[in-house]
């Protein structure tokens, strides 16, 4: 058996870096990898893993309807040398998916890394998420701060003045929703820190990371 | 904040002697606790935690009606010098009891340490498991091993031929079923390594362990 | 390869209930182990390691002319069932032995658990501890508290008015020194918080962990 | 205090990315960061933080004589709203070094995230790594993996054929060395997995994941 690999944090941590940096490894010693993203996720382009500090891969796109152990088993059979797979946006994944990721580390024997959200806005776990944090052999946090300075381990989502939002549904696709990381303390008493935007940084600094 | 810690393990790893270690070693530094464990668990004595190595401490008794923040706010008042609070069993509290630990690292200002299983026997999540590895600042495992060597992480339960089960109540109290800790392969394969049952190395083992 | 570990803390961690309780989760399992501990720690009894807590297993003594590979090659050929190598005390190893274990796990294939302190009174490294910390494939740290509540990880030699001691030589066997684990600014600021004892409270308390 | 995290790994493991990444999540929120490199390093451009993935960053070098405590006071002098000291090459710095950055942390109250080597590639540790993993409060392994797969925690040298080379200066500064990250089996065996070179792919690699 493989192991199960829950990489888990709030938003905006750095999950996608940190999966694109552990390919690249795998890739720099000779070794292939599989990737896979939700089609969910549109902030991009579709079939892209993307971080906010500008790195960028192509993936395979997983909806409810996809199989990740008859896509991974067949594509064992072309090319063997896949030594690991990796799964971005892992809370979007359902029950079934964590099942068939379960079964490629123990009957395809690949390490399988999947990198998500721990809880949404209500502080809720995902329901991949629960399985993820039941059956991975590690939890491995990446960190990332509060306005404060703390660890943030929390997701709150704030409407368009900056104000926590307590309800609604788990995902809102193409919503108004911006999310901030806080620490437990900052969610529970609803203080976002002035409602800081995200985006209106994101673009700017996302450019000064890239070499030229 | 203070923060929450939630130590996680599958069954027989040690998880009330860490805690007891721990609740010492504060004690040996002048510090007092609090230390509460589940009504339910009437393995050994009521109001007691027990390691099945041989340790034993007093500790408070809770239920579903038991209020850990209003306790401890109370405690407080009388001894400013209580530093921790360790929770036994944690994998037997409720959501509101989560609620309740997580406004005393808030509001109290106090770490909580709460010490459960990670999943049942049909690998699904506790309620309050759900919420401890939803909120905790800090998820830390204790390890044991399964029958092959590798570390045990799912908790099978076996009949009285050493068989799996796989349906039934969550928490069968009373019963006459016994638990393995195995990994997740020989979760999958219902392995249980020919049905080993500890009830019957733990008695003469446990005296073994004491000083004399 | 197995792995090697090395579990480290500060003085009065719990090191040796910590090692006591993982070997008791081998054993419970139907699998055998080693145990060794210094020839210098004579704290308690000669070939025993023993927890403040009030655990006690037996274990073979190792000196600097000790062969660790040689005594477990010998074992296995004895005893197949050998599943998992301890080490307390192994500040006190030295650097060959540390080869020695290390080629224990590639060529028996045993994993070896060395449980040890960080660093000295000065803040130095102990000779093994360099290379446990350089070779381990896991650095696990078991925690324990400074008189401040926050985590200890420095240890601080005192006199018999509690004071700090900067100078000396790195072990001082039958002496009357006494080690407080503070945290780094307290060892810092060589603040031993009162010079708090803990021999005075470690004998009664130890009777009071035992099940009678 | 603030803490004084280490964050060690083998070659080749994506310290720097994960570096920038973290520096990024400060900046995103509205923190401000200082940011550290070894005059030594003269892979790429001097004065910056570069990663083999495509990222990068100025930072201020540091040689020798460097003060990083004074520099880190005078820098929050003119702007408190510096939050966070991050440092790369760690494994470059001297021992008065680390004491400076352990003083960062006590009297600067600024958490200090250093990133470095473990050890050499005759298995040594670096002199400031000894003292990062002598007083760190968090030592965090940064993963990579070796040719066959397992985690890579050793760093071999190779000569022009690929042959492993045994003794030399700890740093060789323009030389034609080549530096391969092994797991510790391979590492004592001196296989290198047929001398695979990191450096032919690395450039084409980069472009590939940056963002155009």
């Amino acid at each position: 058996m493989a192991k199960l690999y829950f990489y888990y944090s709030a938003m905006n941590a750095g999950k996608s870096s940190t999966l694109l940096q552990s390919a690249y490894n795998y890739k720099e010693r000779g070794m292939d990898t599989l990737m896979f993203v939700a089609a969910l996720d549109d902030r991009y382009e579709t079939g892209k893993i993307t971080s906010r500090i500008g790195l960028q891969a192509n993936a395979v796109i997983f909806d409810g309807h996809f199989d990740f152990f008859e896509y991974t088993a067949n594509a064992l059979k072309e090319n063997p040398n896949i030594a690991c797979i990796f799964v971005d946006d892992a809370h979007f994944l359902c029950k079934h998916h964590v099942e068939q990721l379960s079964r490629i580390t123990v009957f395809l024997k690949r390490p399988v890394l999947a990198y998500g959200l721990r809880s949404d806005f209500r502080g809720e776990l995902f329901p991949a998420t629960q399985y993820l944090l039941a059956w991975a052999e590690e939890l491995v946090e990446i960190k990332t701060i509060c306005h404060c300075g703390r660890k943030a381990t929390m997701n709150m989502r704030i409407d368009e003045q900056g104000r926590p939002v307590k309800s609604g549904e788990q995902i809102e696709v193409g919503g108004n929703e911006r999310y901030i990381s806080v620490c437990r303390e900052h969610f529970l008493l609803g203080d976002s820190g002035g409602g800081f935007r995200f985006a209106e940084i994101e673009d700017k600094d996302r450019e000064g990371n890239q070499k030229t």
